[in-house]
């Protein structure tokens, strides 16, 4: 069992090659080898039983992608992209990276005649547009209104076609927002929703930009390289022609998450939470999705935290052995 | 007020045209030139008024559609395609000229500064897939089970998402299937809508090889073409950034269609119907579209015709001089 992962030096992308090492097969079958790419080179050593290399490049490359695919790895993660808002800022960079570097990987594997790989691709709840219903269902329409969920959303289209023909055996994953994230704040309009449990837990002030009645759709990232794992041992007869599946997540609003932490580390950190509107984030915030019925994915075994205690414990146990500040 | 027509060749580009220089004006200025391009050129001549040039060549080599948009036209017609059957067939055929067909002529109008034409784009109901509700309302999700889908789909979200980032102002039409098509009988799947009312109106024998349940949405190539009249004519600003709008119709079972036929024409001409089921047929159409809601286009003014009887008329009117056989 071969292994490709393209955004390998992303944080889901080392979790994955991570809990991939830690599992040492998939499919069952034995992993012998990893394979990590991205912009930039990631750094995860090898074990005993699996070898690790690590490579950087651009995937708007055919030449690059083409040869990354050259030993016909058994099951390919895509998780390569520009983010939301560069793709936004760079109207080219976006298409040229997100959607034709997608078309490279696709094209590189048909291009060889027999190989046909277990594709995850990792797609948005972004190729969902407002005005939206109360929950997005399995058969809302996507209507992008970033050109990010544009390219995700044509990503979508080419992977359910391309394995509709049998050029290889596709399956995409609307994720939710991933929260806590770890790392430093970041200046992404979502940052806010793991700034104001991450800093806290670590006895640092953080600022919530939008009002507590916000609600949206979150998993863990524990629960997120759950789902391409999953992702990757599915039968592609049982998950039949709509190869696109919106994830299980938790719809909470701000005032919910911040109960949730005050439950779980004391009011103490819940009061490091400054609030302090900022109109931009505001309005930004207020065309994304709020919540989902992921039916179809729970129907195939996908699953994620049902409470909001259940995400903060990931992140203690995952981030910070497991010890409050 | 300069036109370019993409798939100038073909039945819907060609009444297109001819309409053009029936009314003589769009968007309220006069129409001084049109140009049709195609893979084969057409031939319609010039008017006292309206300049009309006709060329051939391929939309999948940029350079041909950027020469073709050199004169910045202020409206653009986009219903160059391969058709369903040939994109299905031949796979590296209908990517190249339906998706980067389209890539080609959004990129050449995006390379010249300021020049922000209408694009009237023609997608398909093709975009949809199997199963379907009861009626296909304008919120349900684009799951295409062909290549030909995929491709107008990839079309409709770039020509969305090109629209909101004000590159273009562009405007998606899904239309019905186009009943009745005049010239011969063709093997289209889709051939019989036509066949069974054309033949007989001209007194010849038609075979339908599905059951007389099927249903199906319709609308007369007048409608048709009425209707990229009618999305040149609308404000951009009243459609929203929703830029793809499901066509009205008429939903109707193939024996509504040969009662319509008899009341018409009477049972000397419904009875040159032989049924004689092709199973290949049957098993395609039984995947395809029954019925639609097209509420957003019907409120943005955009009609066709409420009876198969008036489909039949608008076909005696404009291909038989209004005569019946």
């Amino acid at each position: 069992m071969k292994i490709l992962v393209l955004g390998a030096a992303g944080m889901i992308g080392r979790k994955l090659i991570e809990r991939l090492l830690q599992h040492g097969s998939l499919r069952g079958q034995a992993i012998s080898k990893i394979h990590g790419f991205d912009v930039v080179e990631g750094a995860i050593a090898s074990t005993d039983s699996v070898e690790v290399t690590m490579s950087a490049g651009n995937i708007s490359e055919p030449t690059v992608v083409d040869a990354l695919v050259e030993d016909q790895p058994d099951v390919i993660f895509h998780l390569a992209a520009i983010v939301s808002g560069e793709a936004e800022a760079d109207f080219e960079k976006g298409y040229r990276v997100n959607m034709r570097g997608t078309q490279n990987l696709f094209d590189a594997v048909i291009a060889r005649t027999g190989y046909v790989p277990r594709i995850v691709y990792a797609s948005s709840i972004a190729v969902f547009g407002a005005p939206f219903p109360e929950a997005i269902d399995d058969d809302f329409h996507l209507t992008p209104l970033t050109s990010y969920g544009t390219q995700k959303a044509i990503g979508e289209l080419l992977l359910a076609d391309y394995s509709r023909k049998g050029h290889f055996d596709g399956i995409g994953l609307r994720l939710p927002t991933v929260v806590v994230r770890p790392g430093k704040p970041n200046l992404a309009a979502s940052g806010f929703f793991s700034n104001i449990i991450r800093e806290p837990l670590s006895g640092l002030p953080a600022v919530l930009p939008v009002s507590e009645d916000v609600m949206h759709w979150m998993a863990s990232p524990r629960s997120a390289v759950g789902f391409f794992i999953h992702a990757a041992e599915l039968d592609g007869d049982v998950v039949g022609p709509r190869r696109n599946l919106t994830m299980p997540g938790l719809a909470i609003t701000v005032g919910g998450m911040i109960e949730a932490l005050r439950s779980v580390a004391g009011s103490k950190a819940s009061d490091l939470i400054e609030h302090k509107t900022d109109p931009t984030i505001a309005g930004i915030v207020a065309n994304w999705p709020r919540n989902f019925s992921a039916d179809r994915a729970e129907s195939l075994g996908f699953s994620s935290e049902k409470s909001f205690e259940a995400i903060i414990h990931a992140h203690l146990e995952d981030e910070l052995d497991g010890k409050l500040p």
